[in-house]
């Protein structure tokens, strides 16, 4: 089963929780046991794992991505001008991948699961592919 | 069923387009729901997806990626002199995961697969494992 | 059937090889054909897939992915002074995924499997997801 769900994001770079959706989907499939592919469709927004504790994380995160990928390198010639938000993606990837057992998402106590978004704001989708056992 | 289709690149550094090739070997394994794992079998590249439309953006990724992990940091030791690959390679990644559904790759518009070269050219292979529903 | 195993790391930042434990587990499941999903429940610590020849290339990657998101940003707001870890762990991933025939893991000839510490030491875990086809 996929299901589809929409996100919508409010600045150019941003990390949203998605956690409570996934748990969600995966408690109204009824599946018990498996994995859950998270899947972006998209080539300027990923999706990862962060901490849930302490908010600032997020913003050192988006700081330290923008350093290792400049919004305004000289040889950038993708005339979008969005280069650094591909980089980013591929950087943090596409798909993410949580264990499901005994009908919920087996994350670490500090794991949140946060959709990237590195070329906002915009009306995104998450794909949330069940495999049970 | 796992496949295994060669992949000749020319460059030191290449993003090498598969789409067709995985959408191709689906097809013809007449799976039509579930999930395709890409896996490469190498430490100096990787998969990811990156866009299909403009042809610019797959230079301004590779040139990202020359300035985020350069192929002459003093510090290096590895004699073969590409340590720079086995670090990109480790940040784009060896697998990427394509939901299957309705016989179809579920894609989104602008999104391609690439297998991405960081120490060519070489005969390189790229792993396809089918997991149907 | 998912299995856990605990990873006990010495250095602050440490490329450990999970390998053979990895091969064990398989082996021991009886398991034959199909996926096998690594997780890694924290978020400073990640796993990927490295050269197991020389153990030089082990020291660049870690100096490499050092510049890439240094430990001391001016800008990191986070007060446990980890920020570096919550980045690298996010650039090198969470799971990795390996396919399994003949009731073994198909790696490339070079390829290792390694647990990445960014901020040890720690008694972590490693997850060992199965998904026989």
């Amino acid at each position: 089963m996929m299901m589809e769900i929409p996100v919508a994001t409010r600045e150019r770079s941003e990390l949203v929780d998605v956690t409570s959706l996934v748990s969600k989907a995966v408690s109204q499939s009824g599946m018990t046991s498996g994995v859950v592919t998270l899947f972006v469709p998209h080539t300027t927004a990923g999706v990862t794992i962060n901490e849930n504790a302490d908010p600032s994380v997020k913003g050192d995160m988006l700081r330290g991505l923008a350093e290792i990928a400049p919004a305004d390198r000289g040889f950038y010639r993708h005339a979008e001008g969005n280069s650094d938000a591909h980089i980013k993606a591929s950087l943090v990837g596409f798909s993410e991948h949580i264990i499901v057992k005994d009908g919920r998402l087996v994350l670490g106590t500090w794991q949140g699961i946060y959709f990237v978004e590195f070329d906002g704001p915009r009306s995104r989708r998450l794909f949330i592919k069940l495999q049970p056992d």
